[in-house]
């Protein structure tokens, strides 16, 4: 049969990026407690294709992920980039990988346990050197300090998602990302709140008002102090409920002298 | 050309419903202030068909749809679905129309204005007689009550959606059904709140707690008292904002004696 | 703490469902291997709510959960049903789980093997007796045989997703439900195929058209057969190549004289 | 009242962007017949933050958008912006709108005409100079070379979503953008089409195939010769009948030696 991904092509035009998209594929993660964890992930993997061939080979893409879903650790994500540069024969290869990620969470007071889940992501490239960035959404509670200030009791409060995305030297486990998060809101959530929980949380929140403002710069101040992360990119998008839409803020950083180096 | 459509088919199945899903189209409606609203709505039109015909023929749905859509009212849909049994040789019509509604609103102290959006919908279904439903979805603010009784100050609250659906005698205005909804929640949601707005919205709410449960019941009693209701399914889901997952209550009600007359 | 959820109700409402939606959660599931298989669920629980109490316990629903995620058989929701009654001290206890579910999969010529993703679900509800729907979502492809038929060469194809929801009284694997689903269309889809493939599931599809009416079709005619199903009802939606809508039909069924009766 | 968010901020660091996001307004446009056009915009709305103070005023966001919408031309973008600085004390100002714009398309034998929808998006930045991208979305038809290649006979092909983003220095309508991305793939779609279309469309797409890299090849090709257009992305995602992931390409392109000038 012929190769029709194989013909020259003569428009001349190189492409950046082609691969397969939305691939939900199981997969198997290390976690800090140094247990595998099974979750389901949908990836995009992407090569650049040089100017003289008409098509890539879009089966290869999978039989590569074959290969590494049952173990794709953060350190082994340069390996499936290598494949990938070479089976396809392309100078550049890229991959998305989103999966939730669940940790077992005692209640403040009460201790009960139960799962929270959180939306991670990997995403590496690899041309000459393997650019990796390491992502964590996390749900948090946040209460206006305006509302607070102006208000004879109580002040609006609502769930927001903290987006933290890093580059980093040495190793950087999720579960901290996931800290560091829980930390710069004004409360974490929970999926199992007892009464002297609900109690807690309340409170705690109230004590700690924080404007989408205040949450983006303490995860600045925090990522700022960590020598491990030379870049990251922090969101906050905050469920207002008082309005139908949301309040956002984003602070990026590049700590890097020359965006060329590691630190 | 052969109409493979009209084909007779030996497999003695009726089809309960089938026609075009997820077409997107811009409509005119008309609103409570008797000026048209131009909109954009997802459309679902859908027919049964005998067992003795192999297709439907989907491009007629999309015909009609083009002689109706400048001025699709409710009163109008009747029209929509005697021309689909029509033209499709149908015993049974159904449509689905789900559309973003926009109001003008005014903060309850500055009175400043700003626009707001619902998602409706209208569901109509033709066989001998016609069945419609009318559906709003209206964003509200609930304070917990739980939180606020067991707390020294401060209470959990968040942005919830409730849903109202409702078939009726009489007419009853999209505008109607969003009042009844941001009446039995702890607080409306605006567009635009300047400070002195945003204090009484805060107060409001904390003086009006509201379970998911408390609600749903409002919704209900409201409801029962309207006479040109005779059947209502009310829904609240409140995006806890201590918790990453949502509180939910459903309460459906028909309140004719027998199901196959209108009150 | 006062607990304010069993405050005395006055307005004399029953609630109908009332409970937490949209928990996402960890879950164990058997195979038809009998393998376990570790997915994640999104999940929705619900009681009724007499009209005497004000409110119900949120915590005690994902209490349950934590006991049961590890193996949340078929088979163990009736326990799970069981426990949410006396817990929650209510009549009627309603449970949705949604999960992707993965199969090994082989190309069907080079026997390349990969993973396909299926999106799947269980609902229970238990009153006096147990009402259990198993639920899959099976990827297809559908090839329309009026562009086949009036067209030079070539015809138009598409991904297509059919649903398919049985009530049963004998064990009815998800594998078996997925096969039902893939001999009803024009081709299965495959996460890998090798050249070789690729010419025979197109061919296959070009010699096997089907419209929407004839996939929902075939599927009642294989389950009107099975004695194991007692109510069905299937759904095909095709992402219409030509179109940017799509085209749906329905069937339901219930074989039952007496819809209260299991066959 | 204490204006809270003009309190100090002593963390010492400024914020890249703040702002309201997911605010849903309906919008009014021009379109190239110079009549208007009303549709729903999805629009998020930042500014940078200098780090010494603690909060924006999200209020302002929607009274300047509360100002213009009712003519939210992209020649007057650059005037919102400007506003958006000035009321926030901003150096820079950011927005973002998405929109379904609908044409007149007519079949292309029986010339029935129907609606079709696109989404758009505007994207404008104002620091000192504007930089203003449009977007477009075009739901198209691609069919695959290798598989009418190697088939017997018939070919895999399905919808596709190509998207084209510009930056521009000469007046560029969106409806000649919808023609390019129209003209690099298999074939357009349509909302209607009679048999006689179908048989065209069938056949125009078997006699044009077109891998994803085939697509954006042909986008830059295009837009390479066209002199209004100094910056683009392409892109093409195409939902793959015989896989249940897409395939997709991605091209980006700056034609300016010193990317700091138009050209």
């Amino acid at each position: 049969m012929q190769d029709v991904q194989n013909q020259i092509d003569n428009r001349n035009i190189p492409i950046d990026q082609v691969g397969v998209k939305d691939l939900t594929y199981p997969i198997v993660l290390l976690d800090r407690e140094n247990e595998v964890q099974k979750t389901v992930a949908s990836i995009n993997m992407y090569v650049n294709l040089p100017h003289d061939f008409r098509g890539t080979h879009m089966s290869r893409f999978v039989e590569i992920l074959n290969q590494h879903h049952h173990k794709l650790q953060i350190d082994s994500l340069d390996e499936v980039l290598l494949k990938m540069k070479r089976r396809l024969k392309a100078e550049e290869a890229h991959i998305e990988v989103f999966f939730p990620y669940f940790l077992e969470k005692s209640a403040p007071v009460s201790e009960a346990k139960s799962m929270m889940k959180y939306e991670c992501s990997f995403t590496g490239n690899l041309r000459e050197d393997l650019d990796f960035v390491l992502g964590v959404k996390v749900p948090v509670n946040t209460l206006c300090p305006c509302s607070k200030e102006i208000s004879e009791s109580g002040a609006h409060n609502q769930r927001s998602i903290i987006s933290i995305k890093v580059r980093y030297n040495e190793l950087i486990w999720i579960e901290e990302l996931i800290e560091i998060a829980e930390q710069a809101a004004s409360s974490p959530v929970y999926s199992l709140l007892k009464r002297e929980d609900e109690k807690y949380v309340t409170e705690a929140a109230y004590d700690n008002p924080k404007f989408v403002e205040d949450v983006v710069r303490n995860l600045a101040l925090t990522l700022n102090k960590d020598d491990r992360v030379y870049w990251y990119k922090v969101e906050s998008e905050n469920f207002e409920s008082i309005h139908n839409h949301n309040a956002y803020a984003l602070i990026e950083k590049d700590k890097r002298e020359n965006p060329d180096d590691c630190l």
